[in-house]
This record gives C-alpha cells, sequence and structure tokens, in this order.
C-alpha cells in the first residue's frame, strides 16, 4: 500500500489530492481540496497559510510520497516568482516532513492521463472521474492535483 | 534600541545582516554572512537550508524587524521562480517568527547609501564602510544585505 500526494502549488490556489495504492489497478481515492489565500492577506501570511495547511494534510495523511507537476516557467517574469514563492513553500514543507518528491512535465501528466499532452481542464477532469469512480470532484486545481498523483501511480509502476 | 536584520535572499547566496540602532546617528554592526547552497543539493535540501539558518540567526539575534529588497523582477522567467523559491522562504521564516518586513526598491537602496540610486556593489561596499567603522565585509551578497539593513534605518527614521 502506497499513499500518494499530488499538488498543484499556487499562490492563490494550491490543489491537493490523496490516493492510494492497494496493489495492481486499484486506486483508491482519499480526499483532496484546495488552499485558499486571499490579497486581503500579506503575502508572509498568504504563505504562512500555504505552509500551515500543507503540514497539517500531512501529518494527518501521511503520505508516503509526493507528485508535483515539474517548474512551469510562465512567459511572465512575475508570475514565476509568485509561482516559485508557493511552490517553494510546498517543497520546504515536504522536505520538513521527510517525504519524497517527483516531479512530473504537465504534457507528461495530461498525456498520461487522458493519451493526449495538450489536453485541456476538462478532459482532464473528465478522465480523472473515469479512473476513479464515484469522486466529486469539481474544482480544477484539485482535479490537477489528482492528475499528477494519478500519472505517478502509473509511472512508477507501483500498481 | 531597534535590531534590524537586512536579508538579500537568493537560492545559491541568501546574504544577511544584523544592525543596532542605538538613538540618533548610531548604527552598530552586529555581525553578517552569507547562507550558502551548493548544486549538489536537491531543491528541497536547499530551502532547508537556508529555512534552518535563517530560523537560527533569528532566534539567536531575535531582530525587532527586517528589511528585504523588493521583487526584482528579473528578465529570465526561470531565475524569477529559484529567486521566488528563495524569497518565498525567507518570507515564511520571517512571518513564523513574528518579524515584520519592510520591502525596498533596489534603486531605492542604493540612492541611500550612496546618493546614486545605479550604484555599482563596489561602491555600495565603500559606502557600507564608511557608515559602519571596523567592518570586515568582503561578501557582496552580505555587504547587499547590510546595505537594505541600513536603509530601513534611515527611512523609518529610527536614528
Amino acid at each position: 500500500m502506497t499513499k500518494i500526494i499530488g499538488l498543484d502549488p499556487g499562490i492563490s490556489n494550491t490543489g491537493w489530492a490523496i490516493i492510494k495504492i492497494n496493489g495492481k489497478s486499484n486506486v483508491e481515492f482519499l480526499s483532496s481540496g484546495t488552499i485558499s489565500t486571499n490579497t486581503n492577506q500579506n503575502i508572509g501570511e498568504r504563505l504562512r497559510t500555504i505552509f500551515d495547511q500543507l503540514n497539517d494534510l500531512i501529518s494527518f495523511y501521511s503520505p508516503d510520497i509526493a507528485a508535483i507537476e515539474k517548474i512551469f516557467v510562465n512567459k511572465n517574469p512575475k508570475s514565476s516568482l509568485t509561482l516559485g514563492y508557493a511552490r517553494g513553500i510546498a517543497i520546504l514543507t515536504l522536505n520538513i516532513a521527510k517525504v519524497p518528491i517527483n516531479e512530473y512535465d504537465a504534457n507528461y501528466i495530461k498525456k498520461s492521463i487522458t493519451g493526449n499532452g495538450h489536453a485541456n481542464k476538462s478532459q482532464i477532469l473528465f478522465m480523472v472521474k473515469q479512473i476513479i469512480s464515484n469522486i466529486d470532484i469539481k474544482c480544477h486545481h484539485a482535479a490537477d492535483a489528482l492528475a499528477t498523483a494519478v500519472c505517478h501511480a502509473y509511472s512508477a509502476a507501483i500498481m
């Protein structure tokens, strides 16, 4: 049995999802959600919210491994900086909790889930719902995090 | 008496400096240095090094306030991302320790120290040595951090 946390970090919304792999082809969905911060908070408070809530999640679910989308280098340097803030906090939190990190290219994740490296968010959400039945997931941030976790399950051949 | 920590965050080198302001025109230098990480470490280990060493510094010196250079938006999005990692960790660490953060534009710092908003690193180092006598500071990262701390002392009119 392996528990995987998938993450889609962002300064406003950090999607997360936890799945459990029980032997071959058995992906069990445990939980997912979004850590949200708002622009009324200063940047220190926003990063602290991500750090604290992610810490709580890791303490509660004790994932064995983390999967995270590889660096998406935005064309906009300012967006890259704030993405760096959120992603840096996620990486630090996982390091402190001794959860190893696996990174996957966005296109690789899309391809492993939908068969198409350029799938859009709705297609990913649709396929994630096919792979894991009976889940009620509406938020794209959480769906992206779940897709990243499932991608790791496929890629690491732990199923 | 006010203790100021100045920071110049970077993924490879994070310069830091601590000064003490004792009434009018009295800047006392306490310490400075550089937190260095190397490319042999993975990104999680590098961010953890910055987090742990900065935590130790704050515990030891108990600064009242922090001064940090305002977002320098690099033209290179990848550099902005890794700068975001280091800067995000510095901001988080200060937030956890309840040290308020003041941000200053790079040009404003240069101008407040040298009178010239486009001063080069050697000019900053020279002027910092004029303002604070008997300091032996060679590293530009630490000198930049010290200039940021001194800039705050001037700007906040606490001298």
